[in-house]
């Protein structure tokens, strides 16, 4: 499994497509990081705030004299200590509420000396609400006498997308078959270990430091100063060590400005941090949907066309998340050829909590919808899914209608190597076989595919970094970059890029990556696109700074340098690998010389893509990938759970650049996919959260991981660093389809409302018996007796 | 006393002259600062050390098992856990001893929950000592029959310099008039309000990271790598605000290596804080010295030699403090011109506390002795001293005997200023006169001089720093530099040059310059280098920054870049100021253009000064300075008190950059001095200090400063940063002797061992008039009744 091919020409070894630790992981495993979660200032108050608790409110009167007068409290805030400061993607949020749209609502908060008076304070804020009637689907939104949640949002209409290529109509009426359904992916919310948390301090230039968890330190400026009525370059930016994002870290959320409230009145740091409680109920979600597609083949399996209409449960406020459809649309026309594309997307307020950013982006969503159709209408030509997928697969050099250009497509290969090393084909034949017969236990394998992004997205004027490069006289390196760590595993890439260009030890890069005033330019974390991004950007800077110090070795040594390489801490010869002088002793020589000089070197790295613009019509990724995930389950239909057995997973992942930080992110990423599909569910009744604890919202463990039989195909990207592409994404977008074809194949039912949770299955099994079989059986246990 | 002339070329307003506040002051002011004192870590333990509490003995026995059974704590450490991890300037230290060199050698160190329990287990350790004979003068520790402090430096010898120029012998027997004394500097400290504290944390990766207050955290990672067994490279140096260095944080003490091992002990960080009473006792003096001096002139008033043996009370180690006669022997051998020279100095071992570098840095001690024969040769000349100086004087463009090359020298134009604002020669001779006169009080005028590096000092290879500037797409400048800031102003001084430059507001340039491992090299504050190096280093760097902008709006706007500058936050046109575009505005379109680019730039400056070398004849600092100082003062001959009237400085400063830092440092540099003079004292018994608190140890505070006159003399110096020269040691360094000569001036007495207290100042007036007048008074309050 372990590879040192694709060596750079000149090394005798390479690290690219080895395993290499992650530089934070021995001290995350042994408990010694410090999390935001652990910080502790001199003169630090701790900030809580009071949340409504009710779906849909007036505010009639609040008091806050009792709060106030609680010995060790230093700050009141209510609505009013807000007014007008608003942010949000449309800026329809505010930090603190006149008026209630949701059960988290902020509506006063406390600083007080220790978090325990900051809670009694809060108990002792006086609020009198006057309810009002709520909405709590998009469709109840939408409804011309829906009560309005926001003034000045007519109808609730929260963001519209649409895009149109060749003519729908006519290749509808030219299908042979055409599926429709309508597919209603549900709330789940990112679980992040480390719960939100952020403290805030001015210093008295009236600049704010904001200790956060952000993935995007440098548009997080620009996002949070208007909740707070600042210029952003007044804004300074520090991550600590992040207990999880997952694209949950890519907004301003109100405890953030509420920190920063806090602090300002009070002149002390404020740190706000939420219990698991509050971060269920607080934190953002992964968007709902009412997902109606209708996708058409020809008789010979050949797709004519595909239309979604599509309505987001928008929740009480419009972050990032609503966004989506950029993504989902891309999946709807460009996943396989498909001639003509109709896609309409419309986000409509609710009363629900709000939606966030979220790994897989809307093609979460909109893939457990594609892939289920695909499926469908294989089985409706009568074709293996495989033969099918492989008949309507792009190659290399094809662009989509949205001109995305697949320079590198290694779909077909995805398709064929997964098929291939699950024995896809014949198992699903026998599985089918077997749906009907006796038996409680039924195993089903399915097939699902997606693309995605896999060199950034440019939804900015600019999707690039800035990287800045130091060594010292001992050949330590400094990387400056804009690039966020959040776990994902960048700073072991960057390491790893380093040392293979530099030809020192991992031990010997130190990064500095987490302060908005130090690191240079970035988009943050999001897109796939960090390994690509600013590996090329690592990749730059320290090519800049080895042709440095080969000049200067050229001169030292008189050898030219074309002739030479760095290796093991040394320069050697490039031929034969043979140490001349060693590093840190040229450094120091380039550094006490008559003409001294250091090497510090900078660049900035702009992919070459296109920004997405409004017409959607634009290559707006450096790269585009494919994975297909094959998911083999057994399903017992009398509990209707689902076990899975095996997930084989194949995906174009360009290049390996760390192979343990490649299996981690897909095993991981894995592990969301796997919770979504099966168990994770935001259980909401009339928009309250019903189930804020991790004993009633089951997340996917350790244990409960499958099997896994990963294949990574290295499609060369010209673009990406060493050929590598994006690769975190996917791994959450495939597998809940996967699993979904394979319920279908192993009992003939499918799930439209995932998760495909016991309840859920086994009422949907029950039911296709009471349809094949009327009368033979009502209940789940009499299933089981037949 | 404002002042904007001196404008760039270019500029319709510059801020070089200008007074501008320190970034760091409001913070500072309204004690908002988080010292390092103030730090808390997630995990902390904190740290005591075990103090010997003798001068010299044996550690027979040492019993830490109560400590280790006293529960919350963590780890003991005593001498066996240092064994042969020696450092220091001559690797005769150790961060805990295994036998008792002096009072505060530190025996063992305990790391536990808290301080109370800290100190608790502290004071169960048992230690069985076997007292040795001490040695506490360097005369004594010079005796052949001295007991041997260290095993390794035979006589007690520690460092030894010497430097001879001309014949001296020949020069003394021309001579017409010979000063022949012995002058003995005493022991002082630093007393930095906040107290000597380090954090030292280990991560599993091995590499420490230290929060500390070091001065010069690259070489400090070298000094401190040795006393842990540590590769330099693997420590990382953070600098949080520091409440006052002035030299004591040039060098590496026990209670940073010992928080280092604690913290590797126990996996734990550790932080070290010494109180009040342990500062005074455990933290370095200034170096005492026995300078035995000898200076000759002919009857017409020009020098013909000067010959100085010193011997220096090194104490117990060996810290960069008994380096200075390297400082010393300038001044003997370059302030005026002097034909021939003899300088030899040695340092000895006692079993006193140790000396670290101090402000002023062997200066202060040597001009005490060199102004005072200046002013006595003046005497027996029978001519004004202003007179003798300005015979003597240097021009612009010689060379002392050391090669010291004084390319712009204002000596002459310091003499002058400081005499006519003073009226000097008159009041001279008008308080000379009244000297045996009847009255309690006598008035005083003395004038002194002395030569100081003012470009820094080459005593390392290099004496560069390197320089990263960035600008982000706000115009916020981020300037990450070498240069610490130790409350001397240096932020306040890069601020303005890159304000300066750049035409940005001062509030949006941002300093990074407390982090080894972000920050490039720079060898520290010392010197008086840090605005002349980091001057000259922002400079450039923000010059590179200009070129690239406005080459850019070249590009942007059609008009050639020589035409173009910025300021007020805009592109302007040269000639008429008239903006152009929003600088701002300008990096967005660089940025987000076809060809994008950040503005990121970075520069290593090298001053053109020579290494100090072996010999001490090299041009070891890029510009050589002079200061004046003419105290005024009033002797109340009975109680011996002296006050201080007026201070009038001339000082070359070559040219102003912040006045009002300039202004800060004069006067915080007059603060020391005036102690140094008057008040400050260790008394130590057999090498026990005696008044370890600010009760017994007199510092000047600010009601006791007198009314200062200050006159900056612009040289204009080629090589500084607009004409910069670094400023801050003289201050401290020429007021004592001017305190001296106006002693002498009131009172016909001269005080060989200052401090110049009021029991030494009565007593030496007494013994004169006992002289002068046998008989008419023997007690001070009978000399009230003469």
């Amino acid at each position: 499994m372990e590879k040192t091919a694709n060596a750079t020409p000149t090394a005798k070894q390479t690290l690219i497509g080895t395993r290499v630790k992650k530089p934070d992981a021995p001290d995350k495993a042994t408990g010694k990081t410090r999390y935001i979660n652990d910080m502790v200032l001199p003169q630090m108050l701790i900030g809580k705030v009071l949340f409504a608790g009710r779906p849909h409110a007036k505010i009639v009167r609040i008091d806050t004299s009792a709060a106030e007068q609680l010995p060790g409290v230093h700050a009141v805030l209510t609505g009013k200590d807000a007014t007008g400061l608003k942010f949000g993607f449309v800026r329809d949020n505010v930090a603190l509420k006149d008026k209630v749209r949701c059960e988290h609502d902020e509506i006063a908060a406390v600083a007080a000396e220790s978090e325990d008076i900051a809670r009694q304070a809060v108990a002792l804020i006086e609020v009198e609400y006057e309810d009002l009637p709520g909405v709590f689907t998009p469709e109840d939104g939408a409804r011309e006498d829906a009560p309005l949640i926001h003034d000045n949002f007519p109808g609730n209409k929260s963001l519209a997308f649409d895009f149109q290529h060749g003519d729908v109509a006519a290749a509808e009426a030219a299908s042979d078959f055409v599926v429709d359904n309508v597919f209603r992916p549900h709330h789940v919310t990112h679980c992040c270990m480390g719960t939100s948390c952020a403290i805030a301090d001015f210093d008295h230039n009236g600049k704010l430091t904001i200790w956060t968890q952000t993935q995007y330190p440098y548009n997080y400026k620009m996002d949070l100063a208007p909740a707070l009525g600042l210029h952003p370059g007044d804004i300074r930016v520090i991550q600590p060590p992040i207990g999880g994002a997952f694209g949950s870290k890519l907004d301003v959320y109100p405890y953030e400005p509420i920190a920063a409230l806090l602090a300002r009145k009070t002149g002390r740091p404020v740190k706000v941090i939420y219990s698991r409680e509050e971060e269920f109920k607080a934190s953002p979600t992964r968007q709902p949907a009412i997902i109606h597609m209708r996708t058409g083949c020809t008789r010979d399996g050949t797709l004519t066309f595909r239309s979604a209409d599509v309505l987001l449960d928008n929740g009480a406020y419009t972050s990032w998340g609503p966004t989506i459809p950029v993504i989902m649309m891309r999946t709807v026309s460009g996943h396989y050829r498909v001639p003509a594309v109709d896609f309409k997307a419309q986000a409509i307020y609710t009363n629900n909590p709000y939606a966030g950013s979220f790994r897989g982006y809307g093609n979460v969503q909109c893939t457990y919808a594609t892939a289920q159709q695909m499926d469908m209408l294989a089985d409706m030509v009568d074709m293996d899914p495989l033969a099918f997928h492989l008949k309507n697969s792009q190659k290399s050099g094809e662009i989509t209608p949205q001109k995305s250009f697949l320079r590198e497509c290694a779909l077909v290969e995805c398709l064929e190597t997964a098929a291939q090393a699950s024995d896809y084909s014949r198992k699903r034949k026998e599985y089918a076989a077997q749906q009907d017969a006796p038996g409680r236990y039924k195993k089903g394998i399915g097939l699902a595919s997606s693309i995605h992004n896999a060199g950034g997205a440019k939804i900015h004027k600019s999707d690039g970094i800035g990287t800045i490069l130091k060594m010292d006289d001992y050949a330590r390196v400094t990387v400056i970059t804009g690039a966020s760590e959040i776990g994902q595993g960048i700073d072991a890439v960057i390491t790893l890029i380093v040392s293979e260009e530099l030809g020192v030890p991992l031990e010997h890069v130190t990064l500095v990556n987490n302060d908005s005033d130090i690191a240079p330019w970035d988009v943050g974390v999001h897109a796939s696109r960090t390994t690509f991004i600013a590996g090329n950007g690592t990749r730059r800077a320290a090519r800049k700074a080895k042709a440095q110090i080969l000049a200067a070795a050229e001169k030292v040594l008189g050898e030219p340098a074309e002739t030479l390489e760095l290796r093991g801490g040394s320069v050697v010869r490039d031929q034969c690998g043979t140490p001349i002088i060693k590093l840190d002793r040229l450094l120091r020589q380039m550094h006490f010389q008559a003409e001294p000089e250091l090497v510090m070197v900078t660049d900035y790295y702009e992919p070459k893509s296109e920004p997405e613009g409004a017409q959607h019509m634009s290559d707006h990724s450096a790269a585009y990938s494919h994975a297909v995930h094959i998911a083999e389950i057994t399903v017992d239909t009398l509990t209707g759970e689902i076990k899975v057995d095996k997930v084989t997973v194949a995906q174009d992942v360009g290049r390996i650049i760390n192979r343990m930080g490649l299996e981690g992110q897909v095993e991981g990423g894995l592990a969301i996919g796997l919770g979504y599909a099966l168990s994770e569910n935001m259980l909401l009744d009339h928009g309250l959260l019903k189930n804020a604890s991790f004993r009633d919202y089951k997340l996917i463990t350790a244990p409960e991981m499958p099997p896994l039989d990963l294949h990574f195909i290295e499609s060369d990207c010209a673009e990406g660093p060493y050929g590598a592409k994006g690769i975190s994404e996917l791994p959450t977008i495939v597998i809940a389809p996967a699993i979904a074809n394979a319920l279908y194949n192993a009992t003939g039912v499918r799930i439209f409302n995932p998760p495909m949770s016991p309840e859920t299955v086994a009422r949907a099994i029950h039911e296709r018996r009471m349809q094949t079989a009327p009368g033979k059986a009502t209940t789940p246990s009499e299933a089981l007796a037949v």
